[in-house]
């Protein structure tokens, strides 16, 4: 018998899937898959399964799995519960090894009679020597083979894997972790882990050589003794990031009815995950921060931080967001004062101190804008900061159009500037909740391009001073507990 | 001597506004007031004083303040600091009693010479009864009067009053509030407090029949004790938010350096707030998401939320975040759950509870529309509920097409089934941190549109279900509290 992992790297690398239940119904299931296998251009064979149907989107359909000429590797199937025990027979017959079962409405329900059909199909599925995704569930997307369950998930493959139990999670995570510049080396939506479980899918992550960062949404287990010490294992190499969901009474029944899943203590799971060695978190937003930092930064050294840009507001807030954090604000070193005065007038000299108020610090006072590069040049090589923030704010009185030249400056300068360094930094853009008449706001289009830029150059992009601290925190704890001195983005403590 | 509320009644409503150091140089302070003023249509006289200048954009100079045939209500100076003094006697002379010192690089830089100079203004303008806002301000935004420090601020009037330490604080909060719904009353920017000072304008606001909230950011005080006896005045009857930035060592640091404020003990400040009846924020994000349960909800009665929309793993969420801030999710009544029973097919039926998957509970299984609107209807008007939270999220697998037909529809039909109900109710819209192609992106488009959507029929909105039971709880909370039942947005608790 075949291991999971295997079967499931069957599944990532498959020449020809089946989806059974092919639709030409733009609501149904077995429509979207051969809709987004077709418009992300799925470089393997298609074969759309329906008795129903001459030809599903153009492609000529199939009326049973055994139909197909071909050898199938992997199967898709969207037809409903009562249908899957024949289909498993069939399958059995192909020689198909691994399934994603999208079917829902079974164990979730609560409904005595599908309950016993979703157990006869575990069953069978054993006895045929066929391993299964789900059910309940959206199954696999892998940017590489351009496998995806969704639209507007991006197509350039990362090194970031991830482990939902719910579809939809995992559908909204990913399109807002690729707007944090995240990119997916394999995602699995997993559901009611009937039969594939969550421990086998970390215990896969972590064998997959494309997969360096590990984010995971989880609502309940029934094997929490193996997921505790698969988690051990993975997270002596990799780092793992959870979200366990279903942590208060009414959680857990929302999540009995989602995915049949028992929640569990509250208490049980935090002392598990990080007596694991994996990183909880609470929200979704919390789970971005961690992985953008994770994402990008690799290991930082201490806490020492140093700011700059933005406006006086600005730079108090910063200071205390970083310091309540348990972050120092470092005095700005003497050989960096020494040089400041060298190239301004007295009064400005005197008066900067770390976080750097770029607004009382016009790039102009410099005599020349490389003056001002090697100002942050300074700041990147002293070896009295951990870490640089750069503040992208635009909330000077300026007039729009000198604002925005203003900061377009600053940024060039500062990627500039981090040319061949190797020290953490970190961009803070500001960020609206955007209304749709923001959309056309310059303002918001300029702040938009700068963090896309950003992203672009390699640096992380927070929302907030506070949220990058927060994240950047976890991280330098991750690193400076005893076992988790990791290789993570190509780079070593 | 006058007041100073009726001399900041005098400053908003002038009929006449000279600014002092006016210039066509679009980098100088003393040009953007100018083009502001002209841009947002202020509808008094604008007296622009430039010796240098025949004209600033297109509008007579007058070489000085005295040389200006008519009277003159308020003076915005924006000349450096050595030349306010003979201002001063210009304006005394004039009969000006009220003025803007946008002037800064004062006392904040330290510099022991202009430390000296702004000791002499400030002796100077009392011995010739002149009040002034600043200096190191961007001074006051009175949408009513046209009156703005800068571009994109909204022109409706709004209830929210606000006094800060910074400009630029000011400035971009006042971007990112527009963006929630929020509209101003009156907006202080009030630097160094060398004259007036904060105490001034909580007084000044708390008098201000426009104003029925209050943000504050502040840095620093020289008056701890008068200002937390008109605290306490000013929260009987308004409730009042506040941002004490200068909370950390380096925080004071930048704090002194940005508006000269001596900071003060934190513990003193954490308590003097809470004591005084106000609510201590901590981030820029707090602010927002507490103003904006202030400014649409007013009072709500408990914390038993009924919840509905998103889709599994959303409803598990919810129910999590909604619960670890002390809410209850009450499970759906019995008259309810009888209407659905005879609505929708038994499978279904059994399997809704609350929060309401209605991914689960598609509106076509409801035998009408009509049924669907009732089911919210019935939300609404139950007793079993203190508060309904509306969940619109992007988080199916359909094609876009049809996952925001589905979403636009369901969205009418609630805002349908709100005519005439008083219960309160919130909105979760997902946001992106959109990067500059998510701007043209359908999906974010029509997220942005629901959000407007909402907002504009006069409902909260929240980019999480977190931050949304994190602010309506400190809002119940602050109802709860004895001494504060009071009237907000128009009703009585």
């Amino acid at each position: 018998m075949r291991l999971v992992s295997e079967l499931l790297d069957t599944a990532f690398n498959a020449e020809s899937i089946a989806v059974v239940g092919a639709s030409n119904s733009p609501a149904a299931s077995g429509y979207y898959y051969m809709r987004y296998f077709l418009e992300y251009g799925y470089p393997g064979r298609i074969y759309p399964v329906n008795p129903r149907y001459e030809e599903v989107l153009g492609i000529k359909a199939y009326p049973s799995v055994k139909d197909i000429p071909e050898k199938v590797d992997y199967v898709i199937c969207c037809i409903p519960a009562q249908g899957v025990p024949e289909l498993l027979y069939d399958c059995a017959e192909k020689g198909v090894k691994i399934m994603h079962l999208f079917t829902a409405r079974m164990r979730e329900t609560g409904s005595e009679e599908v309950m016993e059909l979703e157990e006869k199909i575990a069953r069978l599925a054993k006895e045929l020597n066929i391993r299964f995704l789900g059910p309940n569930c959206m199954g696999i997307y892998y940017p590489k083979r351009k496998i995806a369950f969704g639209f507007d998930f991006p197509l350039e493959p990362g090194k970031l894997g991830m482990l939902s139990q719910s579809g939809g999670l995992a559908t909204i995570f990913t399109r807002i972790a690729a707007q944090r510049g995240l990119r997916f080396s394999k995602v699995i939506s997993y559901g009611n882990a009937t039969d594939i479980s969550e421990a086998d899918l970390f215990e896969y992550l972590l064998r997959d050589e494309e997969t360096e960062v590990i984010a995971a949404y989880i609502e309940g287990t029934t094997s929490g003794r193996k997921l505790y010490e698969v988690l051990k294992k993975v997270t002596s190499v990799k780092p793992v990031i959870i979200l366990k969901a279903g942590r208060t009474k009414a959680g857990a029944r929302a999540a009995s009815s989602h995915t049949a899943s028992i929640s569990g203590s509250t208490n049980i799971w935090e002392v598990g995950i990080r007596e694991a060695g994996a990183i909880e978190v609470k929200t979704i937003d919390e789970m971005l921060d961690i992985l953008t930092a994770f994402y990008f930064l690799g290991p930082v050294s201490g806490k020492r931080v140093g700011v700059f840009g933005g406006s006086g507001g600005q730079s108090v807030i910063s200071a205390d967001e970083w310091g309540e954090e348990g972050f120092e604000l470092t005095p700005l070193p003497s050989k960096i004062q020494n040089y400041i005065r060298q190239n301004i007038p007295p009064m400005w000299w005197k008066w900067l101190i770390n976080p750097v108020d770029i607004s009382i610090l016009p790039i102009d006072d410099f005599s020349s804008l490389k003056n001002f590069k090697n100002f942050i040049k300074m700041m990147m090589e002293s070896p009295d900061f951990d870490l640089i923030a750069y503040n992208v704010t635009t909330c000077s009185p300026l007039p729009l159009e000198l604002e925005t030249a203003n900061l377009s400056q600053c940024t060039n300068i500062v990627l500039d500037a981090l040319e061949g360094e190797t020290k953490p930094v970190v961009a803070i853009v500001d960020s609206g909740y955007l209304g749709i008449e923001d959309l056309e706001d310059q303002r918001w289009r300029f702040l938009a391009g700068e963090k896309s830029h950003l992203i672009g150059a390699g640096i992380p992009v927070y929302p907030s001073m506070c949220r990058a601290a927060k994240a950047i925190r976890k991280l330098i704890d991750y690193y400076q507990s005893p076992g988790n001195i990791l290789k993570v983005g190509g780079k070593f403590l």
